[in-house]
């Protein structure tokens, strides 16, 4: 860790009009990205990577998914990693640990560790939500009904993740329209975000101002919206600034580029939340992340992970 | 090559308003990429590099670099590479094959293979003036004034680069009035285009805007510039967005991601072409370019210089 070129004082911080003052970053390393690692990590260390992203700023870390073990092993302590991460709201004020859960016995079991924050996860083409969740686009709307219910009466925030927004690889282009159907009807269950996600790294900045308008239009306000934006072909960070020029506020992405998509031949997945912490920084934009303690994390996960960050950013900062 | 998810029709076309319709892209991977790469590659192959990379839709390949073969060894077959090309404007019409020129010995070497096309490399600090071209920025903008002049009398066009144009690993930022000062220079010389460079990659799009400004209000339009971004933090094509709105149509990029900053401690450097034409097409901008005839360019290429290419897009489109 040379810390250098942030010494020098770079990225100097330089605004564009119209964009926010601050970003909440969402995010998705020890869920999204480990749930995509072949190799399992000790309880402990998953436990520790969320105490140190905590610890290097980010107040939003979806810690854990409540899936069925037989569908994602990799994350199958779930049960065992909640107690360790009990003190960390207690230090870090303001920080929230959602959960993902895939059905009503998801939600029983997270809300027995006392989760303040939950997130379902849909598809907006049909083809994925049958391969993926082995049910139609309408049957798993159906099972999310009663999943939101619930947590509203527990007073649980919810987010709804919609898969394959913007391409998807048995279906290609998907039409805005498609998407804005399905996003509005989880919005109507009762959702208060909704995660726009590039499954497949496709998309490209008209596209992404093109369904940010759609669903304006139909009643999905920018400011109830975040982007997942994944960057299998380089295109993460620009489809980002095109949704702050929109309006949004809140970035997923995931520590270290952690992770990835199964179904693209690549590498590379989620958008790196050092490079954006770079962009953001750059912009003048405030996210309350430390670049370098955030670096760090992702280089000594690596280590565990036995491979070296994808991240571009993490790279440059410490030679690795 | 399977070139699946492009006969799917991705990326999808969505304009963005207020964006070029058409984008030249200035390729640099035969001179700036190989100009970093470790291992020498015969002449043959560099001259099937610049063929493919013309049959591919790019009109704009710098070829080679006429400096003195002590300084930069990778490219001490100039001589030998000219006439390897020279069928090729033929072939392609419109075709234009630039070579950088460091002073008046090298203009008149490139003179000899008839060149339409030069390249001079001036640096926006002085410290880098000082170590890359060992004489200040003063001198190596009084070295230029004469290339120029006679370039000009011969009917070829001259492009000057801008190294360090929005940070420096020893100064830190970049103030805007300086490399406006720089560029006001290089343009009053006689130069046609000036490449603003992000030299260790540490720009981002609020820099790039600002500059851009700093620049139209000194009398030097988007139309006069390109850009030329590297990925050594994944910012370059953010940046570019922000170049696009900016009104420039002119975009530097490297076949594959060849070459790298050797001041930068990372793998990365030239923003990759083919990354470029992904944004590109799906933002509906015309480059002329066949993305798969490129990608499959730069993983022949790769096989030559023995390790993967960094694109992104190379690596989703072929599993490299």
């Amino acid at each position: 860790m040379t810390g250098s070129v942030l010494s020098l004082g770079l990225p100097e911080a330089v605004p564009l009009p119209g964009l926010p003052a601050r970003v909440r970053i969402h995010e998705v390393g020890a869920r999204d990205g480990l749930q995509n690692e072949a190799l399992p990590l000790p309880v402990e260390v998953k436990a520790e990577f969320v105490a140190r992203l905590a610890a290097a700023g980010l107040r939003t870390v979806e810690a854990t998914s409540f899936v069925h073990p037989k569908w994602v092993p990799q994350l199958a302590d779930a049960e065992q990693l909640m107690p360790l991460l009990a003190d960390l709201p207690g230090r870090y004020p303001g920080l929230r640990l959602p959960v993902l859960v895939p059905n009503e016995r998801g939600l029983e079991r997270a809300l027995a560790h006392g989760v303040s924050d939950i997130a379902v996860f849909a598809s907006a083409t049909e083809t994925f939500a049958r391969r993926n969740l082995n049910r139609s686009l309408e049957e798993s709307l159906e099972m999310f009904a009663p999943v939101v219910a619930r947590a509203a009466e527990e007073g649980v925030r919810v987010r709804g993740y919609l898969s394959m927004c913007f391409g998807d690889p048995w279906e290609g282009p998907v039409p805005p329209a498609q998407v804005v159907e399905v996003g509005r009807r989880l919005m109507e269950l009762g959702c208060d975000e909704l995660s726009l996600g590039d499954t497949i790294g496709v998309a490209t900045p008209g596209q992404v101002t093109a369904l940010l308008a759609a669903l304006d239009r139909a009643g999905v306000a920018p400011q109830r919206l975040a982007v997942h934006f994944h960057d299998t072909y380089g295109q993460a960070l620009a489809n980002t600034l095109a949704a702050l020029h929109f309006g949004v506020s809140v970035v997923d992405a995931s520590a270290g580029g952690l992770g990835g998509c199964p179904y693209a031949k690549s590498a590379t997945g989620n958008l790196a939340t050092e490079d954006l912490v770079w962009m953001l920084h750059g912009l003048g934009i405030e996210t309350g992340v430390d670049l370098e303690a955030l670096a760090a994390t992702s280089v000594w996960l690596a280590g565990h992970l036995g491979r070296p960050s994808p991240s571009r950013t993490v790279r440059a900062l410490t030679g690795g």
